[in-house]
This record gives structure tokens, C-alpha cells and sequence, in this order.
């Protein structure tokens, strides 16, 4: 379906592979790969990018939100900026590719089209987002929504889990707080963001292609939740007078699995954990987290609702009280008609003419950049379906294909807005 | 039921309720008591028990295990010595009396026949415990069965939430590791052993009585779980592909509790984490405590084969693996009896001349001390039956009913022991 890949173009792919390896040695965890938002490995590696982003012939610079940008001006400078990006943060325990494949490939797309600048009739930017995942503040997309210009003031006070505020944290990374609004972009500046990144899901191998055309972003809802009962020795206290925490959040758990399979929405609890802890304990606390998507806001509002409800119903009949508390959320986002059709362009570059086409259940910087800039993405396929886990992997022909239909896609944004001056 | 104590009864049980409050301030924690093995705290509260047990006219000292110990010579030096006792340690956030009531008694039992030394036909001995809960290394009783001479080696290398071994943890209290079998005692240096603990249920309180006799203690099995699938991208891992260790410990959570319910027996999921604990990824891998108690050992074994067997049969639909690894195994301990009539006799002294006889739900140090001596326990009712929480309580009138008792238990033992000679 696809044309192989030639040997240069092989031989950036290994670069480009290089460049996730040395990113994915930058841990906060000796046992696997951790870089969250505001953390001193996400100093190092917005460092590493800008070194990366200098070499291409970008002028760089990192904002009020402790994102790394590069910018190469087009034909005359100061153009409004076609932005090509992902984020550099992960999940715990991560894999290597998950935001990163997106930035290294954005770099080395504006390295292939440096040496053809004054023909472009737009400013070619890259952005590597400081934080996507929400991994250490519970608030996903600090990066993209600051730079969207979508920041919300409360957020300075959400806490990670060692009690240090994100303002703390980003006063403690050199940045202002009170500077943050100089991270939002303005939509005169902006000509559109494209987004690579890994499918994160096994659609495209299931389908035998290397790309996907996404069409929409699931928009996810994220609660931090709270079952409450009694905490009481274990071996004294008789089932009639127990008020088990776990035991209700683990009915509760339950619901979540089955109410989003009978809804065809999707909801995970991430993270839970008990307390006190202890082996003879009878657990009075438990404190979770509930992460809901589904392919349109109204489907998953409703599957909200009925974790809601299923969770208070459960819990009441057991004595224990239950709290979810909404740290995130994101209206789910559609990708951009003229510039996906430069997508489908991009990867019909490497021979496929016919482009899947998916929604991504994931969530993306892409979906904070829609509210100031018109957005497009490429899924680059991957190993069974696996993200989110250290076994993330792609196969260096299709990094190729990637880097050759962002390449392309960015070459007929430029041939479009040109033939429409 | 019981007789009003007298005033210096009062005045002698309000000191030992200021003395657990002096030791409730020796905390690991702000928020709350925690103080577990081989901890500064530990070291602390020793120091403290080794004050009154001097103050009382004991002589004092701290044992290969961390045990703190005094002696009271009897009508001779050199005696077998009656050993009263309970342990100083406790849950994560903790109440103010689980094994500290009985402690503060026994020092005081103590300092009231010292004035009688000369007539006592033993030694009397006050032990406090450095380990009964198993907080810090999930094996409990490690003091107790350091004296019933019961060590095994292989607790060496269990090792606390910080990856300390215990043999590690024990060199940095300042012990010899190599010396702890000078923690033994040998059966004829004894006579038995005497502990008063609050019931930690609400079988005494139901009926009406300040103190009640135990007649055997259940012995608890305890299992380190694992449930392990693969952790994956929330969004983007459709639920024919998830493998969600914590859906599956969820349904095993669930099924600890209907077993247990179904056979009359008692079993507690306490700790439980979800790993990694991001909250936009599939738990790849859940891990656990399951505390199984019942009144009779055969009981209890039969509901440990249950849950595992549940247990597998369920990780195993789900396409997960499951692990239960046994980090502790006391058996049933029936009380002695004629130490329990010795019991009766001190219970009488307060006007209760029927007591309530009940078993433990709950382990003690007694249980372990059985190895070595004949064991007998008295119980003090606690408000609502609550322990291993911060609202444990107990009023002042049972703590100075449960000094009368416990005092007279012992002048009964030297009664009958002098009779017999």
C-alpha cells in the first residue's frame, strides 16, 4: 500500500529513532521512563530539542508555559507560522514514543525545509509541549492550553502529589506565573498545526497501513474520585459493622467497565490506592481516579452520568460516601477539512492514496491548539496497539513513511496558500 | 456488673491514660500516630517504657529483637518470672491503646507489688513488644516470636516500602542481627504470661461488661498479591484488548468479602495500589494485602483455598495472572487454664463474677509467646468496637477496672503457685 521508504530517507528514520532513544534516557525512574511537567527532566529535554531545533537552522526559544518552540522564517519575515508539534512529558512507566516520535519528526520536517525557506509563504514553527499527559498534576494539556490561551487561574493551585502547587513548580522552573499569558498564541500569527503521532490503538495494523488520517479527538473527562467509610481493625470488626472503603470502590470500578461497554464509550480507573494501608486495616479511604472518553461530548456526558449515579447508588447502600471531583476536561475536537485534505496529500506522497480515516480516542495537544488555530493529524501505526507501556514501538520504515508524508503534507500546505495569494 | 473503682484506682488510671498520650505523641506522622519497628520512634518509646519500669523499681533492658523488658526480682533472685506485657507499635494511623493499655497496666501492675516482692514465688516481668503489627515489613509478631524463640531466618530479607531488609533496618537500630537468638527465652525461666489488650470489637460493649476473659486467639494467614496484566494507553486500548489487573483485583476484592460472609470466617483486602497509577492508563499491574482469620484454623485454611481458587478463576477470564505469596502464619492459640482461671479470680476483684469468655478475632502477642509458656489474656472494652483508628477509645473507669483485675490476676497466680509448693 505503501512505496518503500529510500535509503536517505531510512537513515533520517534512524535518526530519528536515535534522538527517541537519547530522549527516553532522561528519567526521573532508574526502572523505566517518567518526565513530567515542570520536573528538572523536562528542563533537560526542552535543552536537547532546542540544541536539535538550532542544528536545523530554527531560532528558539521556550515560553511563559515551559514549552520549547523553534521558528525559521519564511519568505519574508514574520509571516503568520504553520506550527508543526507533540509533547515531550509522559505517562509513568512509559514508552519512547508517545508526543516524542511527533517532535523529532517536526524537527527534522523543518531541517528538510530550511534550505527552501524563501519560497514558503508562511513562518514554519515547532513546538515541543511541556505538558500533555497530566501525569504529575492531575490537569492535562497545561502546555497546548496555555499557548491556546485557554489557562484557567485554579489551576495554579492544583497540587502534585508531594503538595507542591504548579505555581510552585513552575516558579521553582525558572518561569513567571504572572508571565503566563505570553504563552498564548494569536489566531493572526497562526496559519495551523500538524500533529504526528503514534495511533496509540490497532486500527492501522489491524487495516495493514502505515497512516491514518484522524478525523476528530475524543474529547476526555477526568475526575479525581473519593470513596469514604471507616477505617477499623480487621480482625475485630464483624461484616455488619464494617464500612469498607475498597470494597466500594472496587464495585465501583466494576461499573465503570461495564457501563462504558454497554454505552461503547470508554472509561479507566487509572489509579487507585487504599488507606490506611495497612495489612490489618480495614480500609476507610480510598482515593482513585476515572478517566472518560466516547466519540462524540454527548455520548460520553451521559456515560458520566451513569458512573455517577451507579458509583452513589453503590456506595450509599454500603454506608460510605463517594466524591468525584472533574480535573479535566476536554471538548472532544474536529480536525480541520482544508488542512486534513494537505494530510491526505502528505500521505499519498508515500503511496497511499486511499488513507484511513479514524478518530483518535486519545487525547492530543492538538485538541487545546483547535481553539486559537485550525488543526490536522497523521497516526503513525504501532506495535500491537501498545502506548502508555515501555513495549511502545514502531518499525523504522514506518517513522520513513511518517517523516515523508508530514514532509509533503507541510509542501502542500505551502503549494495551496501560495496558488491562493 | 462491676464494682466502682476507688478513688486511687482512678488516680492511678488516669495516669496511665496521660502515659498512652505521651506515647500517642511519638509519631512517624503529623497527622497522626504511626510507629513501626526498628523506627526512631521505636527506639523513643522504649526509652520512655525503660523510665517508669526504673521509676517503678524494675531493672531494665532491651532484648536482641528491640524489645524493651524490666524485672522484678521475686521472694528469691533468679526466679521463673511471670511475664506481663503487650507491644508498643502500631498501624499507620493509629489509636491511642491497641497494645499500649496493656503495656502502661502491666508497668503499673508492677510498681503495686514491688512494695510485696519478698512474698512473690516468681520473678514478675513486664515485656513491651517492638513489633506485633507487621506494619513496616507485612510480617507480624516479629518481637513476640523472637522470645518464643520461633525466628526464622528467612525474615532477614523481607524488606519495608523503601526496599530496607529487616536485617538492614535491625544494624541501624543499633542490634546485632547475628545475637538474636539471645531473644529467646527458655521455657523453664518461665511461668506464663499475662496480657490485658482493648477488645478491638464490640462484643463486651453489646454486653454491658468492662472486661471479659479470652478463651483463644484466631490465627491470621497473610498474603502479599499481585495481580499482573499490561498496562495500555486508556483512550486509545479498545476493551477486547485490555488486559486491566485492577478490573480483575476488583472482582477479587469482591469475592474476599462474599467467601468470607459465606463461611463465617473473616477475611480484609487492607492494601491495595494500582500500577503505573497514571490516569490515562490501563493498570498493568495491582498490588494487594488479604488477612484471613477464623475461629478455628481449619476454618480459616479452607477460606484461603476459597479465595485463591476464586481468585485464579477469575484473573484467568480476564487473560491476567495472580500471585498470592504468604508473608505470615500464626495458628490458633487456646488461652491456658488455669493461667485463664488466675484470669477469672482478677476479673471477680471487680465485682464481675460471671465475665463474659470470648475469642479474638484479632492477633497478639500472646500468640506467639504460646510457643514458649502458657498464655492467658484479659480484655478491656473499647467505645463501638473501633480500633486502628484514631477515634479508638476507652473510658477511665474500665482502664482502672482492667488495672484491678490485671493486678489481682497476678496476686492469684502467686496465690496458687505458693499454695502448691
Amino acid at each position: 500500500m505503501n512505496a518503500a521508504p529510500g535509503d536517505a530517507t531510512r537513515a533520517a528514520a534512524a535518526r530519528l529513532l536515535q534522538r527517541c532513544e537519547e530522549l527516553a534516557a532522561v528519567s526521573a525512574s532508574a526502572d523505566g521512563i517518567e518526565r513530567v511537567h515542570l520536573s528538572p527532566e523536562h528542563a533537560r529535554v526542552n535543552a536537547m530539542a532546542a540544541q536539535w531545533l538550532t542544528a536545523a537552522g530554527l531560532s528558539t526559544w521556550q515560553d511563559a508555559a515551559g514549552n520549547q518552540w523553534g521558528r525559521l522564517e519564511g519568505a519574508e519575515p514574520g509571516l503568520p507560522a504553520l506550527v508543526l508539534g507533540s509533547h515531550l512529558d509522559t505517562v509513568p512507566d512509559a514508552g519512547r514514543y508517545d508526543g516524542i516520535l511527533g517532535v523529532v519528526t517536526a524537527i527534522e520536517v523543518a531541517a528538510r525545509l530550511a534550505p527552501d525557506r524563501a519560497e514558503l509563504p508562511f513562518a514554519l514553527e515547532v513546538v515541543a509541549f511541556g505538558d500533555e499527559e497530566g501525569t504529575r498534576f492531575g490537569t492535562a494539556l497545561l502546555g497546548s492550553r496555555a499557548v491556546a490561551g485557554t489557562w484557567l487561574e485554579e489551576w495554579w493551585d492544583v497540587a502534585d502529589a508531594a503538595g507542591t502547587t504548579l505555581r510552585q513548580a513552575s516558579s521553582a522552573f525558572g518561569l513567571d506565573p504572572d508571565r503566563i499569558g505570553e504563552a498564548a498564541r494569536r489566531p493572526e500569527d497562526l496559519v495551523g498545526y500538524l500533529e504526528l503521532h503514534i495511533e496509540q490503538g490497532p486500527q492501522l495494523e489491524a487495516a495493514g497501513r502505515a497512516l491514518g488520517v484522524v478525523t476528530s479527538i475524543a474529547g476526555a473527562r477526568r475526575f479525581a474520585g473519593r470513596v469514604v467509610g471507616e477505617a477499623r481493625h480487621a480482625g475485630g470488626t464483624p461484616y455488619g459493622r464494617r464500612r469498607d472503603a475498597l470494597v466500594g470502590a472496587s464495585q465501583v470500578v466494576l461499573a465503570v467497565e461495564r457501563l462504558a461497554v454497554e454505552t461503547g464509550g470508554i472509561a479507566t480507573v487509572g489509579r487507585l490506592q487504599a488507606h490506611p494501608g495497612g495489612v490489618n486495616v480495614v480500609p476507610g479511604l480510598v482515593e482513585f481516579s476515572l478517566d472518560v472518553r466516547a466519540e462524540h461530548d454527548a455520548a460520553r456526558d451521559d456515560l458520566v452520568a451513569r458512573v455517577t449515579a451507579s458509583a452513589r447508588e453503590t456506595c450509599a447502600a454500603r454506608g460510605l460516601s463517594v466524591e468525584l471531583h472533574e480535573t479535566h476536561s476536554a471538548p472532544g475536537v474536529y480536525c480541520d477539512a482544508a488542512l486534513t485534505e494537505s494530510v491526505v496529500a502528505g500521505i499519498a506522497a508515500t503511496g497511499d492514496h486511499d488513507p484511513v480515516r479514524l478518530y483518535s480516542r486519545a487525547g492530543h495537544d492538538a485538541m487545546a491548539v483547535a481553539a486559537v488555530t485550525p488543526v490536522a493529524m497523521i497516526f503513525v501505526r504501532c506495535e500491537d496497539g501498545i502506548s502508555h507501556h515501555p513495549a511502545e514501538d514502531v518499525t523504522l520504515e514506518d517513522v520513513a513513511l511518517g517523516l515523508v508524508a508530514l514532509e509533503a503534507a507541510v509542501r502542500d500546505v505551502a503549494r495551496r496558500r501560495s496558488a491562493a495569494r
